[in-house]
């Protein structure tokens, strides 16, 4: 079972999140433990302060060392990989959500205001950034993490649900379709009504490079094709140019 | 006031976004109006269903036209823009969020299951990613995208707390400390200390600066530079040949 940790100043946040869906059967089934911990209490001052104005003044407040260090050190083993949210971080991606996925422990911190401390990154093992936007705080970008690592936990969700995973192959997915036959007048193109397996493999895997052609070049940069795949792009490229 | 339509199979994953920090404050001062649709309340059969399998074959269920659309009409008038939250999507980026923070009227439709019928896409006028990872759902995304555009609304937080956001100049923030002077045998650089405002400027200017390099020089590509940022980029370059 994986043990993930989540240091925030706003527990409640996660309440929905950990009591929803995929990630409320993990915990119930016993994939994964996950625990909120708010490290207001590790305050000593009478308000239970956490932040305090930024050395060389400037706007806002900045997160102190002590309580959230105190905190840290209550959940902290041999075995935890220590993971900071924070814009200046790595930028999260389904090949780190793997690599997370293969730790024992993982303990979140989620900045909050306008900063913290630089003196706690010296216990942090990594700092991840969800992407290129700025938020009001970590939570929401710990739950990202944690619901990106949570579906690849063994027992999680069907384990066949993750070939078809946008990203898994490299490639975006194939256009879907399901009942009826004909909404508003859209019909569903006719091969995925044939019955015919190879023809409908060739279609998706066919629509599958078109749309990352089209709306993710960047993917197909690095990316090793198959021959088939390589004739399929030849295609793709002749009928955009008509 | 901006409103935020959000069509979403669990409409109990947001309360503890909604209900705390900033957003509540949001919601409470008037700034944003923010609703949560369960569109499974739009299904007709009496098992209110909301998926159905892939023409085609293949793993897993796809959401269909109706319950969704039907509900997207609800709430949908012309001051709308439709985002539909995919992998597929475009990836969200803090400029994104400063485009829709522009808007009127955001609906955001939250996909779930392994995916959703190709022709509830005719109905979205973009699509968004924000990032690529794969989520169990589109809840924490629509999430995310929520949160980053009503903290630039005006009123939602202090303006002057923009200024100093990562990615506001183009730049990673420098190093911040509060107190005490020294934590754990580390001390406070000595020119945060100083009181010399301007060289307290230069020093914060040029660690950003050195951060960006070091942690995303991608950020650099394309940036202006003043000749005072040419000037410490040299400087910085210099120091780590050493």
């Amino acid at each position: 079972m994986m043990k993930i940790d989540i240091l925030s100043l706003f527990p409640e946040m996660f309440e929905g999140f950990t009591h929803t869906s995929i990630i409320k059967r993990a915990i119930e089934k016993g994939v994964v433990d996950i625990k909120i911990h708010n490290f207001r209490e590790f305050a000593h001052d009478r308000h239970q302060s956490v932040d305090d104005t930024p050395y060389g003044g400037g706007q806002g407040m900045v997160l102190m060392c002590q309580p959230l260090l105190d905190c840290l050190k209550t959940v902290v083993t041999k075995e935890s990989l220590v993971i900071l949210m924070s814009p200046q971080g790595a930028t999260f991606s389904q090949k780190m959500a793997v690599d997370l996925s293969k730790e024992k422990h993982l303990v979140i911190i989620c900045g909050h205001y306008e900063g913290f401390d630089e003196r706690i990154r010296d216990y942090v093992d990594l700092e991840v950034s969800i992407g290129d936007y700025v938020l009001t705080g970590g939570e929401l970008s710990s739950m990202v993490i944690t619901d990106a690592v949570t579906r690849l936990l063994h027992g999680a969700i069907r384990d066949e649900s993750h070939e078809d995973d946008s990203f898994s192959n490299g490639l975006l997915e194939y256009p879907q379709y399901t009942h009826p036959a004909v909404y508003d007048g859209q019909e569903v193109p006719a091969v995925l009504l044939s019955g015919h397996h190879e023809n409908i493999r060739k279609w998706r895997l066919k629509e599958s490079l078109r749309r990352t052609l089209v709306r993710r070049p960047d993917l197909l940069e690095n990316r090793e094709f198959t021959s088939e795949e390589r004739a399929f792009l030849k295609e793709i490229k002749a009928e955009m140019k008509k």
